[in-house]
């Protein structure tokens, strides 16, 4: 079986990252989605409620698999979870200059692999800061998320 | 089973693409190396004997199949070959810019897959064109292809 | 008035041609589409037809003049036409550093400006070249094209 | 009338500025300088001298226009002003790439496009950031930024 | 005598660093490595530390001279060294586009140059910030620094 | 004494070609300008011509030799020259990345190194090939080219 690991803090996830995912999903055996946690940063929505949004949007995906992504090593995390390789998605050549460090050292490390899939192009300028950005000027971010997580945005707001 | 497909003139095949279709391997169940003639092009090396070095350096591979790619759109050969995704190898961010148009297009026609995979560092600057022109210049090229492809190269300049 | 160029050879033109010169007329009063021909060049339509095409194309914009481009500078064209700016559309940011001297060469021989708009990023993938390609090779471009270069296309093939 | 905005915090304004802001003029009826204010940074000058030295700066061009940012999207902004563009400079492709998908966001959400025009090359080096770095070093920065500008810098060492 | 300087801050030195000031080396008669201290940042080791490192990790090339970097402006400390140009190493284009501003700033200001060295293309994946988040979650770093930079990394690990 | 290489065909010769040598000259000890020859290519003057332009522009910088680029390896040229460098101009980061792979073989070969330096920000849009375009389609180049140059241009005018 061929497993891949698709990193990443989805906060929240939006249409950009999903159709990553599912490109992912048709390439490989199980992806699994695992959701980073830095402790040093202040994250928009919690970690159970970044897993929960990402597992509601893939329910329909049995390929995908969502965690958090445990501390430590990313390249020692795949190791344990015998993944292949990291699966991440490009919006143009300057993300490839920027991730491919990460990648070159992830294969040094435990020789886990690092695979590029193009994002969607309709998509390309999405990012969660952008999408966040825009909902906290009151521009209208549904053609950019999932329902449930513009449930939770608006929650969020009622919270806050 | 996850088939994919890594196409290329390999005029001649390289120790930087080796790198690639191996790492392709590990990756996939089969990779298929196909091998593409351009008759509007005068290639170095005729078709059979692009075939024949690639499948001599990939002798003690099991998954990789190589064959000629057959005439008409790439997109098309890979839906008939039932391909989840073409491999291309990156060396840089500038060649995702260039082949960024063609996997979308490729997307577009069949809906088949493009996925990237990082070069060797140390083989970066590695490409059939430069590897006979540095020959061609009485340079060493040992240490840039596989045994087998260094003696076609000298055949080669027996035969001219 | 504010009358700009957007200049290329438009063999054919294309979808991604279109949105950006349809953006251009929502930013100036006059676009002047101008039809290049390269005399060392073997075009794939007849400079008739290639204007035939933008103009049919247009027809509905009355803010578009279509017409050949003048042998010579297009920096001394622009300054006989009283144009303020040239237009170019970008897809990504190689496509600027590339069009980067011919920009500022013009600004420096007759002080035209060159601005440059974001094509469509549905449509980034698209070239004339790739566009002809994927048809030689019985792809289906019909999503590429206008239905009158579609057309055009086809007349092309029975004459041949 | 064609009225373009051009937004940025200018904190001060430099000549790399100016020189965009003239280009712009040469192109548009009329262009709105917006000058913006992050509530969440600590600027190098209040709101106010930033306006100030812009207007300045640009008194004798009757085409321009200087007023604050609105807070809220810039988009909407645009839409209130009845703008037809966003005006951006650009330093280089890597600039491009950053700047596209704010772009792609302002024309989803209100239509409103964005154009970019290349920078003075003898100006490309220029950044407030780097500007007030020379400055905070004793270099002389005289020859990047207006004279009204470099009053307001040095008055506010002696403030400090 | 053809004097350079490689300014940086070296925190610690990694195996990438010691590539291009080797190379610098055989260029120019001295080459001053120059360690900088940014007062509003907080480093992992101290200036102290940092500069014995250097020091004895090029024990054995006696064209290199390791000091503190002089607060104030780069361009007027090479002036005062009489240093006809800066080495920087560089990864990739986009290294390039970054490190250009500066360079031509500090020409600007004093006439110093900036000459760029490719950096060794197996180590171009290091930095010191991914040298030390590495570490940091327990991965091996002893491929990637020098053993008393290996061992500088343990005692502050011991002494935190 | 170090000594350099900096080659090029110099057909003609521009004065962005001039400001790169002009500065490698202030770096190291000799620049040898190495005019190349491509025996597969038409060039627009012929080898004595562009030799005597490049040494009549240099007549006044004594660190200069032009001498015609021997056939074969570069790499091995300069080593049989007991040169340290080649020097190459860049004009922005899509340069260094094209210009990367045959640095990286050139020291593989013979442990030549590549040294990049920045060309002059307000020539960068200078090529050999854009100024002789601009030229044949009547266009002003005495900005981009010495007098010698001017007149050579206007020479091979009158023979043609």
């Amino acid at each position: 079986m061929r497993r891949t690991i698709c990193p990443g803090s989805f906060d929240p996830i939006h249409l950009g990252h999903v159709a990553v995912i599912r490109r992912a999903c048709r390439l490989f055996d199980e992806v699994i989605v695992a959701v980073s946690t830095n402790p040093n940063k202040k994250h928009r929505f919690d970690e159970q409620t970044r897993l929960r949004l990402v597992r509601e949007v893939f329910a329909d995906e049995p390929s995908v698999v969502v965690e958090p992504l445990e501390s430590g090593l990313i390249a020692d995390y795949a190791a344990s979870r015998k993944a292949v390789a990291l699966v991440k998605g490009l919006r143009n050549g300057a993300d490839y200059d920027y991730e491919l460090p990460m990648a070159t050292m992830n294969r040094t490390l435990t020789g886990v692999e690092t695979v590029f899939i193009p994002g969607e192009p309709s998509l390309l300028h999405l990012s969660s800061t952008l999408v966040m950005e825009v909902h906290g000027l009151d521009g209208d971010v549904s053609g950019f998320v999932s329902p449930q997580v513009l449930d939770a945005i608006k929650e969020r707001d009622r919270a806050s």
